[in-house]
């Protein structure tokens, strides 16, 4: 499934990530690949300038409603932070896929009444559940060019750490000013530095759970038919924004009452159709497509192998705690999920880099880009030198990666107790300086959502798992080579290059034993008091996982001090790069991927999929019949089943296909989405909502590397089947009544006729 | 894949078991769904009146060239028994699958030079190697109605088992007096006993192997791909029939020439595309579509399920054995081979009667027939009584099927020792006997088979596989309840009924210790010198696995009496069963397959799979390089890589497909076919072969009992990738010599323009 993540802080900052990519100096250009109909994740302003590709396609709206980012329909089209979703009622119903309500599942959820595996209805606005702390849902109002105001008269001479700092600076500053009016402002990047654009959105606080099925429609196929196609996943679930009385986001409160949002899209009885043109407005997460070839292949050759090892490993021990015991098994349920999501992905990648060809491709276009470059004498001496010195910053960086790699997992691990020490520890020490010298992440605008993180760690973090996971990750601190060590933790443990296996694993084995019954940050309230605590008070504390914390920050600092000086040399480079590219291939060209807000179009359409197979485009009932097999993940309700069945016997529903006989369940696109565009409203030319986007194809994840305009295909949910399956099968009438029964806007008009 | 059995006697009974059905009492009648234009496993002589039919779909042949056996193309298709297969040759050359030839790779084979893997190719006449005893190639002559010879003016008063006993003899006679001539007769019955027909065959006996690709070619795929599409697999080989110097057909001697058949298919270098009518003319094994519903349920709901679970069981232990010992691995190569293909089968089976609801079909049409049946009272008062006679038949068989079966298992386990020992010790008994008075099987024209069989054994006859499948074997017959015991074997080994298993278990393995060292018949010497002994020399030897059968046949042969009581009661019923159904239905109605010569037609074409995804009509090249993994079953050979390597170059084939810009390799049609037909020449409206058909996918093998006319689908291998292999992969320059060479027939006309 498309989710940038699922269960850790980095959930809450893609934009923090898109404004300041220090860790991944991604260079954004243009391809020289003829750009086909349904590439390209436009940003909304891009959209009318395609208006005659568009109408070649049959649309006949008007192209420029999707420039209006307060207008119909992309005012209802919203962030959840990592998802996507859009407004579908007046009162805030917010429509979005059932995996990116987990962690509100998982929230509400018991071993008594686990509402993972049994869904969840609001029969009553009084019923809907809070999503816990961190749930946000972000209403982008604006985006506005800052180019000049970001990068306009830096001095060419800067050394690369202080060109960093003054556009961190002016970043802070700008982020600071748009601010004032009580939006959220994000600064991004394009096109690798070459265009600035500032984002303002509401965010809105106190989000509810309102609807989710059960696993076994919402979750239907699983990690089975995790990215394959036949899909029959009910993918959808169901929030609503709430604000105060006056109308102002403000944190949960029981008496707050729905948001009115301006706008809120139609829902479509009629779903979408083989051939129909559709959109999908929302969120796009990254992709690297114009990355150069040093960067990728160092992403396809090591990070990726490293990925799907540790997954894999990783996984192997979360199941075996879960088998072991049912809390942990709920507390760590979210995180396999992300693990497994994000190893089938992996794995996609590498195989359609290699054995797709994708990765020779890449390289082929390099060698000729450099070609070109030299065969001019100008180009050569202006522009000569910039591949070179981009790719020696991916060897430099190569250097520790090993090192580096373990370093983050041990003293940040994703969702651990030490995770939640670096967050406590470096908040003690940015808070002393005044705002707008502090790390970004932790300017005050950040603290009540690392706060709030903090609470929320509690659903999810476990001794036991802390204790597997730590041990694999120093199990391989303790391997490194004499280059690469990490003094404090061989020192700590008492480790050395060279040591054997056994005795490493048993000096392990006795620092965790101290490590995890040492600390108190398992507890919540001792978390979040730790947040108003200064650096002294919280080393007073003698808690290990501080001093731990404590003990590493100075490698820490320093790898985080030569991150900078690396993304102030990207700054550099990065505009020159864009410019040689764009001077060679021009043309209309979306950015990549950045997690802001984008719109691609495309058609409902099969796909060869394989030698001598063809995936069909849309999928119906009659296939969850064909694979429901009782057992997970193939456990249809019975209530589902029923349904089915009354159908057949002739039941009557509006959302039969006539063509299919049948009730359409998922569709396959041309559109071109990536994780993070999760839950994006598929919208057809009239602007209605027809399905949410879930997932793209196995042949479909390499394209965030290079696009492949033969075999890409995103996967939606129909909405015939959404409502289909709220009335037929959830009883959800209230639901249903509240979306079909009252105009769809305000005030503003619609795109098209 | 399609065929019958590959490793063991009854592989050389097909004809036996058409014409004396003394343990399957099969009936075949007419079914009252609307026959469609693909349903039939057609008698050549039916093909003319279906001429208009086939002129529907294109065909602007003559019809009638059909049913001249003697003519082109149906004096070139040959049975192998077992497998199908035709004259492609004025030499005697011989077209049929790889997965029929298996036994001649496994008799060839040694450890150290395994042609089951590597292939084999004979680059002149005399590296051909010998099949080795056993292997025939029948070539049918002539097929006449003598339905008045064998059940004309029969006492409508006999008793069962005398009618049994008056119908064996009449064919016995019919079948002596046919082959005075020295051609090979057999007596098949038709419409369970309505009608028979006297089936004429040249018998020859030595058969060579003259090419086999690679297992990486010919069994690309292997049990993974098994009834699977999209599918890759080389499933062609040949063979080459030898005759004397003086044309006779004779035993294997080193001065045996090439056989001249009359006719000889032309070997077509484009292949079927999708759209063509082609047809199929081979030798289908058995159908049941027309069998009463309480035989039916029967199987699907007590043998299937039993033959997955044994199934299952012995494909473990036998792969155990098979990783533990090469030698035994070879032995039992070909019989893992049979398991699985039959496992898979039969639980395509049972997943089509059961969720494709055929099984609940059959069961509808049944009660719809009675009901026809009670609604007029003549009609009731000539038929009402043969349903419920039939179906108590099956009541009876039912009462001691447990232990029937699992006695049939010991007293004469396929291709083991005891399987050797009852042909040795049946043969004794039945040769003092006048051969009119002779069990068929044992009559003296099979004599010579039987040897051959007993000589053949040695390659796949393993004491380590006998020990474990006898085990397995010997513990349920220990858990039989106390009304089935099979009191021989409590005695021998000292078992009784409600015994511990671990008590059963030493006394079984104390018994198999003393059985399996107590005999020499895993010699072949002895074994061949035992079909020489009378029954009281035989016993006079002592030797424990021919005084376990002497003791076991009481019970055995009591069964075999029982059995033939029933098909007597079958011979009576069975025709009035055919006439009731007949007198409803009516209709050109193609028989139940039996083993004999029939041809099918239909058309080159994909089908819609599952829900989402369709299998499109035709595979290439492409689909190879995407599976290949190295592996087994992947395991393309390099040769073949670098092949397709030099196509994607720009080498030149004339078997490049200008459509799909690649060779094909397999294509689908709707075809209809059964086990047995492996290996039947696929023929284009012209006559020409176009293919060899080598399965049908697993949508299709509960067609056996109820025909799909939506979702049946045969497997073919193109022409063209069979010469493309032989051209750019084997080198086999001397066979595409051979195939292309020459006029395509003697004297004949051809069938079409």
């Amino acid at each position: 499934m498309h989710e940038v993540t699922t269960c850790d802080l980095t959930t809450l900052k893609p934009f923090i990530r898109a404004f300041v990519p220090v860790c991944v100096p991604v260079v954004m250009f243009v391809t020289s690949r003829p750009v086909t109909a349904d590439e390209g994740m436009w940003m909304p302003q891009q959209i009318p300038a395609l208006a005659s590709k568009l109408e070649a396609l049959g649309f006949t709206g008007d192209a420029s409603a999707f420039a209006d980012l307060t207008g119909y329909p992309m005012g209802a089209i919203v962030s959840l932070g990592g998802c996507s979703a859009s407004f579908v009622s007046p009162d805030g119903l917010i429509a979005t896929n059932h995996h990116c309500v987990q962690r509100s599942l998982q929230y509400n959820s018991t071993p008594e009444r686990n509402l993972m595996e049994q869904g969840f209805l609001a029969k009553t606005r009084s019923d809907e559940l809070w999503n816990g702390p961190g749930s946000r849902v972000f209403v982008t109002v604006s985006v506005r060019d800052v180019t000049d105001d970001i990068v306009g008269k830096l001095d060419p001479m800067l050394a690369d750490r202080m060109r960093f700092e003054a556009v961190e600076k002016r970043v802070k500053q700008q982020t600071a000013a748009g601010e004032q009016g009580g939006l959220r402002c994000t600064i991004a990047s394009f096109f690798e530095g070459k265009k600035w654009f500032e984002i303002s959105q509401m965010e809105i606080e106190d989000v509810r759970l309102v609807y989710a099925p059960a696993a076994g429609i919402g979750n239907f196929g699983g990690e089975v038919d995790n990215w394959q196609w036949p899909r029959h996943t009910g993918d959808f679930s169901f929030y609503r924004a709430y604000v105060s009385p006056a109308g102002k986001a403000v944190a949960y409160a029981k008496e707050n009452v729905p948001y009115r949002p301006k706008h809120w899209l139609r829902v479509s009885p009629r779903g979408a159709n083989p051939g129909d043109l559709i959109f999908v407005a929302g969120y796009p997460g990254r992709t690297s497509r114009l990355t150069p070839y040093a960067e990728v292949q160092q992403t396809v050759e090591w990070s990726m192998p490293r990925t799907v090892k540790r997954n894999t490993d990783q996984i192997a021990l979360l199941e075996k705690l879960s088998m072991e015991d049912q809390e942990t098994a709920i507390r760590v349920a979210p995180r396999l999920r992300g693990l497994h999501n994000s190893l089938t992905k992996t794995q996609g990648v590498i195989k359609g880099m290699h054995q797709g060809g994708l990765l020779a491709e890449r390289e082929a276009h390099e060698k000729s880009l450099l070609a070109w470059i030299d065969a001019d004498p100008k180009r050569k001496a202006d522009s000569g030198d910039v591949l070179p010195a981009l790719n020696a910053l991916v060897a430099d960086r190569a250097r520790t990666r090993e090192r580096d790699a373990l370093l983050a997992e041990v003293a940040g691990g994703t969702g651990s107790v030490m995770g939640a020490a670096q967050t406590i520890y470096r908040l003690s020490i940015e808070k002393p300086k005044s705002d707008m010298n502090r790390d970004p992440e932790y300017q005050e605008r950040n603290w009540s959502r690392l706060r709030e993180a903090q609470d929320r760690l509690q659903r999810s973090l476990d001794v036991k798992a802390d204790r597997v996971l730590m041990t694999y990750s120093l199990a391989e601190v303790a391997k490194l080579p004499a280059s690469q060590r990490i003094d404090v933790l061989d020192h700590e443990i008492g480790l050395a290059a060279g040591m054997g296996e056994a005795e490493a694993g048993k000096a392990i084995d006795a620092f965790l034993g101290k490590l995890l019954a040492g600390t108190r940050l398992y507890q919540k309230d001792v978390r979040l008091a730790c947040h108003d605590m200064s650096t002294a008070d919280l080393l007073a504390m003698n808690d290990t996982a501080i001093m731990l914390t404590a003990a590493l920050y100075p490698l820490t600092e320093a790898n985080r001090e030569k991150a900078k000086e690396r993304s102030g040399a990207t700054y550099r480079l990065g505009p020159r790069y864009a410019e040689v590219l764009l001077a060679r291939h021009g043309g209309a060209v979306a950015p990549d991927a950045n997690g802001t807000l984008r719109v691609a179009y495309g058609q409902v359409m099969g796909v060869p999929a394989r030698d001598g197979l063809r995936y069909l485009p849309q999928t119906t009932l009659q296939g969850i019949v064909e694979k429901a097999t009782g057992a997970s993940p193939f456990n249809a309700p019975a209530a589902e089943l029923a349904a089915i069945q009354a159908l057949r016997a002739g039941k009557m529903t509006p959302y039969l296909d006539p063509q299919l006989n049948d009730v359409p369940v998922d569709f396959l696109s041309t559109v071109d989405t990536t994780g993070g565009n999760s839950g994006s409203a598929t919208l057809n030319s009239k602007g209605e909502l027809v399905g949410l986007l879930f997932d793209g194809t196995y042949d479909t994840v390499a394209s965030d590397y290079r696009f492949d305009p033969v075999r890409t295909r995103s996967i939606h949910v129909d909405t015939r089947y959404m409502l289909w399956t709220m009335a037929e099968v959830d009883g959800a009438t209230n639901l249903l009544d509240e979306i079909n029964g009252l105009p769809r806007s305000v005030d503003a008009p619609q795109p098209t006729h």
